[in-house]
């Protein structure tokens, strides 16, 4: 495995971008292939055999077509259920949004009333509750479904009024609970982060699995003596459909820091 | 033909239900069967052969097991494509949500400034332009996508401050240009209608597409000689993939004037 390839990040769609921009910021060094799968845009609604399809088909891509050296899974839905085959699968190192997280709650006994907010799927799944009771059974948790945060977001619309009223009408009864910890358990939501700021107190801690995963990631390319050595580096974004939507929200998250969006079909 | 069978109507999802409800309001002795395409929603991002290939489908199923006397499309998207194949491949009598606005214009002249709202895909595709532009090129369009009406309407928020604070932005920019009339675009908006009417001075005449197709359907049925005289009428809804949210949609929408909700897989 060559330590000056990319690395491979991918998602159903762009909700993974903030992913990838917490990426680049925190490991400047390095180059990223970004996929966003546009066409099977959202995975909440497909069965489990259709996203290990998808998962492994992208992963594939980016390791024949782009030798990266690692593969980054940047979605909620694929993390849970696609960790696992892919692992199984290649070679390179996986590493999905959900595993630093649990990694965090193992080392912070201190944090026991936890908050989840999510969109309507990701609370029905019950996923982040199922990994938090199995680290520690006691823990209590409150999830609250925000169904109007991705379109918000999604509008740029996340400086608008109505962003404000969202926030407060869906935050209020988590706040209520004294919660020690909120997670964000959608990748839209760190476009947020700021208005949710406001309305959350100081002493609970707002965990953004982006920058977890980013953190982790650096400390994963150290270990594995991975870390990029050649002074050029890129960003290059693929759609497996084409979307005048995610070329402006790339080009907003990312401010223009890619050389260039291309449609490809690797299905 | 039996004038005592139903009538078959069909949508991509769950909008078209505002059209079945006007169509029961209109109509109150007539039986509906209704199917949401719930496996392919949304229509407007497919492409127009897959559209018919399902428009098709879901037609030749209430022809073939359930006789039904007449198709309505109450979907924007298939509206504008599938029609023409409809009609030409089916022997009952297709109507669509789009035809009886083409009248309605042709006969009130008066209306010269149009303004328009709807989904950003029906903004984008410009069928509304194309339409009233071929039956009178001097008319003036002035046309809005509202993104976030869709959303609003399928979290139940159609009287929160949210649709208030959504609607005055969206519609503020159409009354600045002194419009004569406003299409609701899009088959979710008539649950709507209340919060827009507080924003639209009532000189604006609102055009909704599921009232002027009933009314249409009414006049059709009488002329075809296909009024329903049995004194037993129900309404069956039919999804082709399990949805809750839509169960819980027909329950307010249909104020529970509905015998069942099953699931089909026609294709």
């Amino acid at each position: 495995m060559n330590k000056n390839m990319p690395i491979g990040v991918f998602d159903s769609g762009l909700g993974g971008l903030t992913v990838l921009r917490a990426l680049q910021k925190k490991l400047p060094n390095e180059s990223f292939i970004y996929i966003g799968d546009t066409a099977h845009v959202p995975y909440g609604n497909k069965s489990e055999t259709a996203i290990i399809n998808y998962a492994t088909t992208l992963s594939a891509f980016l390791v024949d077509m782009y030798k990266v050296k690692m593969i980054i899974i940047a979605c909620n839905t694929a993390s849970a259920i696609a960790v696992k085959p892919l692992k199984e699968y290649f070679k390179v190192p996986v590493l999905d949004v959900i595993t630093p997280m649990q990694k965090l709650f193992k080392k912070n006994n201190n944090i026991q009333r936890i908050g989840i907010i999510g969109t309507h799927n990701t609370i029905k799944s019950k996923s982040y509750e199922k990994l938090l009771f199995s680290l520690n059974p006691e823990i209590q948790i409150f999830s609250q479904a925000c169904p109007l945060f991705v379109p918000i977001i999604e509008e740029g619309l996340e400086n608008h009024p109505i962003a404000k009223l969202m926030s407060k009408e869906y935050l209020f009864p988590l706040i209520e609970q004294n919660i020690d910890a909120l997670i964000l358990g959608c990748t839209h939501y760190p476009i947020l982060k700021k208005t949710i700021n406001r309305f959350i107190p100081p002493e609970i801690e707002i965990i953004d699995s982006a920058e977890i995963l980013s953190s982790y990631t650096k400390q994963h390319l150290k270990q594995q003596e991975l870390t990029n050595s050649s002074p050029n580096v890129t960003t290059r974004l693929l759609v497996t459909d084409a979307s005048d939507h995610f070329n402006q929200f790339a080009r907003n998250i990312l401010n223009n820091n890619f050389c260039n969006i291309a449609i490809i079909n690797p299905f």
